[in-house]
């Protein structure tokens, strides 16, 4: 049968990794598929720059819009990067009727079509590397965040500008294309609420450990009654769960659904290999269904675009969540009383308390607290009315807790 | 478009929740493909038994093979369970030009399709759930093997002959068929090598813990370059690694692969809901695929049956592996350095070495030792010369210990 051709806009890391992946496990696919598959075309911005793969027999070419719409390819790869170019060319090789694949996660496959059959209650998930790492370091050797960046960067887990990576934006991106996918919904990355994890201290981390809990950087989208909420902030969750257990830059996925329960997806949060495999995945599914009709392919986000459904995005107000509370008090009679009267005339209640001891030559003790469920717009309302104690000091530090369900029955 | 039409043959736990997946889920699923899923036919073994399904508008058949060659059929769903008649009438099926779906894990469809682009090393994991319930037990509350056991029979985990789960036969078959999607290779149950869980005691699960590890019973299918090793054991696993802080009746397989490196799919080992699910997740790309040529579908290995390949299939004795080693000795000066002398001119380096005192009126010690990596064929004669020691009473146990390499760089 004829071989299946490919032509890639782009020849940086992934680029060069998918096409090294066609080269190298040739046969094999060949052997999966019943057909070949040949990287015919490429596109790149400078043709004379040294690359890590072989080019041997592919026809580089400089007009990407001449890839997008040769007749000799079949499946274009678009790994330029999110640019108003990038779209434009996409646009153009589905008018001219290619089959196209962009850069992938294999964590988004498994849940698109493996739970496929499912109603998806929540995802949550570590999914920026860079994040996980810097907290993986300040939770394994006590050191603080702006040490860590520092050492990141010069590892090049992290850009220059970290912005992108420890505010949660990446991760929240990734978390409106989780959501669309699990919950049928169009993307909406400004209904995300991000909070990123500068303001973290070592000291919350060590709190967090001796409680029995971990802080990791979570993507989290909750489907239930009202809506749907997005948000990625840093959470406690319990040491035994497997996302606590998900270190350096690795990246892992939970999945609620209602009949296969809980299951979760882990892997290498970024790079060539990992990346260039999942665009090789979905040239694979493409190649495989060449002869099937268009309306019957597996649509990128699982649903066809005109099945997407709206339904409303609460804001960070609505959810409800545990949360980690830590005070500076003065040290004298009656705070203790003070403050958690104020938390249960709100009917919040308490699973524990904890009051260190000042040093000798201070007057305040610090107060960490962890509180039952509760709708977060309460939460606030107490903080600010213990705020406003003359014997507490300064802000409170909250975060997240959440305690994913980890064992179940058969 | 006209609907897909599934005929199920066996309506159990499995069945029963395939057809109530369909239907709940009926108005997504036809979004998700463009066209409706009805289950049109059944056939049970008794039709008058009440069943936790709605089977309005089902016609039940009472003969299977009219079933399976029935014209108004697309898809033919077999959940009879693996006798003789089922193969038969799977065969029948085909034959007739009826796509078959069997039941399966979502775990499978993970590795067969998401890594299809990757060249797998190794595949390891916790894929018998009633297993992994003994063991947590026994390691949560130090009880002993006979009585977890009998506890998991009373709550409808094991079987009344429980041979099958703790025995590993079970793990074994799952194994078998992991491998062959993983490697493309023919499916052999009888070249894996099966060590149950049945005399495991309470103080190696205590020794392990103390020793920062956990004991698993895990499936392990390894490829290196003299071919492949298939084997179930109980293995020790660092604490801090995802497969040790999988409890309960959930499986996971950690997969460690050229381009992604590892990865690892968590989810229920067993169930209605989740195999049911899996079974839609398979209708469904079918369903999708109805209009491809069969020679281009996903093959059920991943690999098109006519391309698969025979490698070595490597017994026990050729795999290298690290060891944990508990023995009894006569509490007498000389015997520490008579055993690691053993041990040295062998080659086998030792990791940690324990002697415990004895019992006031006891004159036995316990030797815990962990030895480095060696060919198990070495480390056995070793184990042979040992128990030869007059110092040394009565037989060595022996585990498996694997480190599994979950800290990677990006």
């Amino acid at each position: 049968m004829k071989p299946v051709k490919i032509g890639i806009i782009g020849l940086g890391t992934v680029g060069c990794a998918t096409v090294n992946i066609l080269q190298t496990r040739g046969a094999e696919l060949t052997a999966r598929i019943g057909r070949s598959i040949i990287v015919s075309h490429a596109c790149v911005r400078d043709p004379s720059k040294p690359r890590d793969c072989d080019l041997t027999g592919v026809t580089l070419l400089e007009d990407p819009s001449e890839l997008v719409t040769h007749p000799d390819i079949d499946i274009v790869v678009e790994l330029m990067g999110g640019t108003e170019l990038a779209l434009e060319l996409s646009l153009k090789a589905i008018a001219a009727g290619k089959h196209l694949v962009t850069a992938n996660k294999a964590i988004i496959k498994a849940i698109r079509e493996g739970l496929a059959g499912n109603r998806i209650h929540s995802v949550a998930g570590i999914i920026n590397g860079t994040g996980n790492f810097i907290l993986s370091e300040m939770l394994d050797e006590g050191r603080a965040f702006a040490e860590v960046l520092g050492e990141a960067q010069q590892l090049g887990y992290a850009e220059a500008d970290p912005t992108f990576d420890v505010e949660g934006i990446d991760a929240a991106h990734k978390l409106a294309i989780l959501a669309s996918i699990a919950f049928g919904i169009p993307l909406s990355f400004s209904a995300v609420y991000t909070e990123g994890i500068g303001n973290l201290t070592a000291e919350d981390v060590r709190n967090a450990e001796k409680l029995g809990y971990r802080i990791k950087h979570l993507g989290i989208a909750e489907h239930n009654s009202q809506g749907v909420s997005l948000r990625v902030h840093p959470t406690l969750i319990p040491r035994s769960q497997l996302l606590a257990n998900v270190h350096g830059v690795m990246n892992a996925v939970q999945v609620q659904s209602d009949a296969v329960g809980e299951s979760l997806y882990y892997g290498a949060g970024a790079g060539g290999g990992p990346t260039g495999s999942a665009v090789v995945a979905d040239i694979i599914d493409i190649a495989r269904s060449l002869e099937t009709r268009p309306d019957q392919r597996v649509a990128l986000l699982g649903i066809r675009h005109d099945a997407l459904k709206e339904v409303p995005l609460l804001p960070i107000d609505a959810i409800e969540s545990a949360y980690y509370l830590r005070m500076q008090a003065t040290d004298q009679p009656g705070v203790m009383a003070e403050v958690t009267g104020i938390l249960g005339k709100m009917g919040i209640s308490i699973e524990a308390i904890e009051q260190t001891e000042p040093m000798q030559h201070d007057t305040q003790a610090t107060i960490i607290m962890l509180t039952h469920r509760v709708i977060e717009e309460h939460m606030i309302k107490v903080i600010r009315q213990l705020e406003a104690l003359d014997t507490i000091m300064g802000a409170i530090t909250l975060i997240r807790v959440e305690h994913f369900n980890t064992r179940q029955s058969a």
